[in-house]
Formats: C-alpha cells, sequence, structure tokens
C-alpha cells in the first residue's frame, strides 16, 4: 500500500491506497491558519496517520507517501517555498524529510496539479484521451497539458493556465501580476474582492455562511450554498470566474486542438458537471472551430485526485515519468 | 530545383530554391484586390514563371511548387476557402489542381503560416530549439507551436494564437470574435481601427503614404514609415498590437514553457529586431518565470520564409511531415 496526502490551502487530504490504487483508507483535516510549515507539517503527519489507520495499517507499513503540495516545489529535495496560501511559507521548508522523519517511511513531493492531473490522465476522466488540459479551479487556478498522454512540462515549469492573461491591464492578481485568470477565478481573488464589495455595502450571505460554519475562509462549500441560495454577489463573482476559465480554456483549445478539456480543484469539483457545462458554454464564442469544440468533463476523481494521484509518485509506473516540477 | 510561393493578403512571393533550400530565383507581386480566385491564380502563375526564369529554368523542369495559403487549406485537395483576406474568396476554390494545370508541374497547399514556421524550423531562428512558438504577425496573426522539434498539430487546427482571447468583452475581431489577439495586432484589423479614427477627425499620414505608393491597403511598409515619422496614430496602434503580442505570448511561455518565441510575418519581418525587442519587454511584467525568458528573435528567413517554406512541402525529409493543415 501507498500513502498519498493533498496539501492544500483550504484543506489537508490524505489517503492510503493499494497497488490498483483503490482507497483504503481517507483522512481530512483543516489546514493550519498559522504556526507555519511546522504546524502544516504535523497537521499531514496526523492526517496520514488517520488514513493509514483507517486502512487498518500504519505509516511504516507503507512502501512510501507522496505529497501533492502548492508553492515552488523542488521534486528532487522535496523543499517548498514560496507557498503563499500556507502560513508564513515564504522560505524553502524541507517538508519531505520532516514527514518521513515523522511517519518512518519514504516521502516524494510534487505539485499538487500536476500530481492530481496524473491520477486523472492515468485513472480518472483524461484516460481516454490522447491530448487534453487540466483545469485546477481551486484557492488558485492551477492545471497541467497532457500531448501524446504524457505530461507536457517544458523547461520544467509548463501547466500555469492560472496566468494566463484573460484581460490586459484587468484586474491585480495576488501574483501581483494584471489580468491573471486566476485573478478572476482563483477563490482568494474572489474572497478578496467579495470582502471589498461588504466594504462598500453590497449584502451578501457568504461571510455569515463562513462565520456560522466556524472557517476562516470561504470555503468552496460557501460559495456553492451561497449560489445555490442565489446570493447575488456569489452569483455575480462566480458567473465572472467561469467567463474567464471558458476564454483561457478556448484560447489554449485554438492554440493546441486538444481532445479535451477537464476541470478540477476544490471549486470544480464542488460544482461539478454544472461547472463543466458552463465552461464548456462559455468556450464557444470563442472557440475558433466551433463545430469541433473539445469534449469538457469533470474530474471523475474528484476530491480524491489530489490523494490518488501523491500517492502514484511511489505508484512503479508513474515513479519514473516524474521529474522536476516547479 | 523546387519552387515556392507564398501568398499573401497584401503580396505574392514566389521562389525558386536548389536541393539546399538556397533561393535561386524570386520575384514579387501585389495580391489581386478583385477577380476573384481565378484572378489571384494567374497572379500566382505569373510570379512562379518569373522566379523560374530568374533562376535559368522553367516551371515543367520543377520537381514540384508548394503554396503557403491563408483560409482554410485542404492539404490532400489542394482546396482553399474562407479566405478572407483575398477576393471573393469564401467558398472552396481548387488552387492546387488550376496551378499544376498552368505551370505543368505537381503542385501541393499548406497552410501560409504552418509552412513559414516550419522553414525556421528547419533552416531558419528555430533550428537550435527543441521547443518554441512562432508567431507570424501580418495581415493577421498566425502561428506554429513546436515541440521535440515537431509541430504540434492537434486534431488539425493547431497554432491559432491569433485568436486567443487577450481581453474579455474587448475589441471585436474581423472572425466576429470579442477579444482576439488579431483584433488588436492584425493589420487589417489595425486598418480598419484607423479609417474609424481619421472619420472621428484625428489626423494621420498612414492613408496619404498608402495614396502616395499606389497602394490598396496600408502595407507593412507604411505602417513601418508612419511609425518612424513619428505619426501619432501609428505609433499609438503599434503600441498597442504589440503590447497584446506580448501579452499572447506570455501566456503561451506561462503554459507550454517554451524555449524561445520567434517573431515573424509581415509586420514582424519589417519591424525586425526592433519588434522582438519590444514584445520580449512587453512580456516580462505578465511571465510567471521572469527570470527565466525564453529567448525572443526575428524571423532568420525574413520575407522569404513563407516561399522556402513552401517550397519545402516537396522537400524530402519534410513532404511526409505534413499531413492535414486546416
Amino acid at each position: 500500500m501507498r500513502g498519498g496526502i493533498d496539501l492544500g490551502g483550504t484543506k489537508i487530504e490524505a489517503v492510503v491506497v493499494d497497488d490498483d490504487d483503490l482507497v483504503k483508507g481517507q483522512a481530512r483535516r483543516l489546514t493550519p491558519t498559522d504556526g507555519g510549515p511546522a504546524a502544516v507539517a504535523a497537521e499531514m503527519v496526523a492526517a496520514l496517520r488517520e488514513a493509514a489507520a483507517a486502512a487498518h495499517t500504519e505509516p511504516e507499513r507503507l512502501s512510501g507517501v507522496g505529497v501533492g503540495s502548492p508553492g515552488e516545489v523542488d521534486t528532487r529535495t522535496g523543499t517548498v517555498a514560496r507557498a503563499s496560501n500556507l502560513p508564513d511559507w515564504q522560505e524553502p521548508f524541507a517538508l519531505g524529510s520532516a514527514l518521513a522523519a515523522e511517519l518512518g517511511t519514504p516521502v516524494r513531493v510534487g505539485n499538487d496539479v500536476a500530481v492530481a492531473v496524473e491520477a486523472e490522465a492515468a485513472l480518472g476522466a483524461g484516460s481516454s484521451y490522447r491530448s487534453f488540459i487540466g483545469i485546477w479551479w481551486g484557492t488558485g487556478v492551477g492545471g497541467a497539458v497532457f500531448l501524446n498522454r504524457k505530461r507536457w512540462r517544458g523547461r520544467g515549469s509548463a501547466g500555469e493556465i492560472g496566468h494566463t492573461v484573460v484581460k490586459l491591464n484587468g484586474a491585480r492578481c495576488l501574483c501581483g501580476r494584471r489580468g491573471c485568470l486566476e485573478a478572476y477565478a482563483g477563490r482568494s481573488a474572489m474572497e478578496r474582492r467579495a470582502l471589498r464589495a461588504t466594504k462598500r455595502g453590497d449584502k451578501t450571505v457568504l461571510f455569515k455562511l463562513m462565520r456560522k460554519k466556524g472557517h476562516a475562509r470561504l470555503t468552496s462549500g460557501i460559495w456553492e450554498e451561497a449560489v445555490h441560495r442565489g446570493d447575488d454577489l456569489a452569483v455575480q463573482l462566480i458567473d465572472r470566474a467561469i467567463e474567464a476559465l471558458g476564454a483561457a480554456a478556448a484560447s489554449t483549445i485554438n492554440l493546441l486542438d486538444l481532445e479535451a478539456v477537464i476541470i478540477g480543484g476544490g471549486l470544480g469539483s464542488r460544482f461539478g458537471d454544472e461547472a463543466a457545462a458552463r465552461i464548456a458554454t462559455e468556450m464557444t464564442p470563442h472557440l475558433l472551430r466551433p463545430d469541433q469544440p473539445p469534449a469538457v468533463h469533470t474530474a471523475k476523481l474528484g476530491d480524491q485526485a489530489g490523494g490518488v494521484g501523491a500517492a502514484r509518485l511511489f505508484h512503479p509506473a508513474q515513479a519514473e515519468r516524474v521529474g522536476k516540477q516547479t
């Protein structure tokens, strides 16, 4: 059996899978919002132990634990830097060795979106396509492009569709740049915009739901509930996100003419087939060949894509393919 | 020897090359603005005959003539449709067989930008890179992506960077869509915008230069002269084009992390290294890894890339690689 941990800006998902990638145990914890990398690593250890217990095993008996992490990941050393959605995590932190010491098993660290999309390519919605783009819509917007069934890495940093310019001189992104897709569709950017709107006097249930649920952030579940209650601000911001996602996805299809678009990530999984259908609709007016649209699907592994994908860092068929991921 | 014809919205360039792709004869004619496909084909025949004469040969003695054409090209049949920059050329026209009948030699027809970028990949600025994007800045904006030294075709229509959305709900493109790169940087779109500005009372030398030179359109040479004279409107529209080109190029690098960007096409060749340097500058603020920028070069074969690339449709090393191009 292998372990996998998906480290998100909002939550930590741990799984233990068997040789066929079937989930045998699972655990979920909220990502600490303070205490820095050490506090986050401690919660990751606790989540993995819990998942192992649910699978009737112990971390020490796993063949390894893979981690999908945000930020700049050095896959050779297991070090993570500039994870801006995690607390006080700008400087490089040796996440891999910290976890390995506590868990007593080898640990490999990969890019969060890359491992999730690898899982979809091998086991999920991408498995029937030779070429597709995975767009991971969550706290930020990440991606991975598969060409001839292999992830295209470029010089090591490919896949960053979140920083496609969808609007020249547009909204300021959390990365500091202007007009990025993520400035319109990333959950952090949307939360910041919602906060500014309420300060201007706009009414919304978003922050009431957040307090009621005891969260420090607007989670995907909160966005979904607000939209389904017909909250004007939430509806407007999700519409704006989907418009931007559709434009960036269509631009990618015009450039690469891929067979499919697969939508994952926290918000992508939460809004599910509705998100996929609405993104497909928003793509249409921008497609140069609307008569030959790509298939648009939701990630099939859902919430588990990240954990199962991370566990695949120790899968014999994939381990060799995981080169440098940043 | 082989022949090549680059069919542009403004001009027709014909070359005759030897087995080493060296240009032995060359001719240039303006693209007819009326008379439909038949008139255009007649000018192409005349240009190729002239190039053959300059190379001390005759069309009948060439091993074949390749054509790089705008519009929707069916490479199997040599038919071209919807070439909106050419006169009355919406319906499919059997360009390949019309030329073959007149010239007495086999003819193959490919996509204009694809053949030009193939030439740069084999012989020009792309030859030292494993991965690059060619951005052809002319009447429209076309492109081709090379990955592992091969042109990525996708399902057959890849490369259309001109229809990347650079501005959500932005300017109306000649293709009917909104916010496309081509709506900002294509020479046709720029001409239309310049015309509207003069109707509003803006002063410009652009149309005076056009009349003086006896042209029906604002050629790349006219744009260059107006910019170098400091014409406000021309400077402003070229600045706007370069800003949009920089954003689309940077988005491509963020997504694919390619080694290089190669700028070609009529305007790209005309503004040359200045265009490449300015596009590189406009890319920088949008690059996720500005510490690792791609190389940015001008197409090395310049004006001849299209003709030489078209002639390569009969090059033994390439003929087999030219599949369906649309």
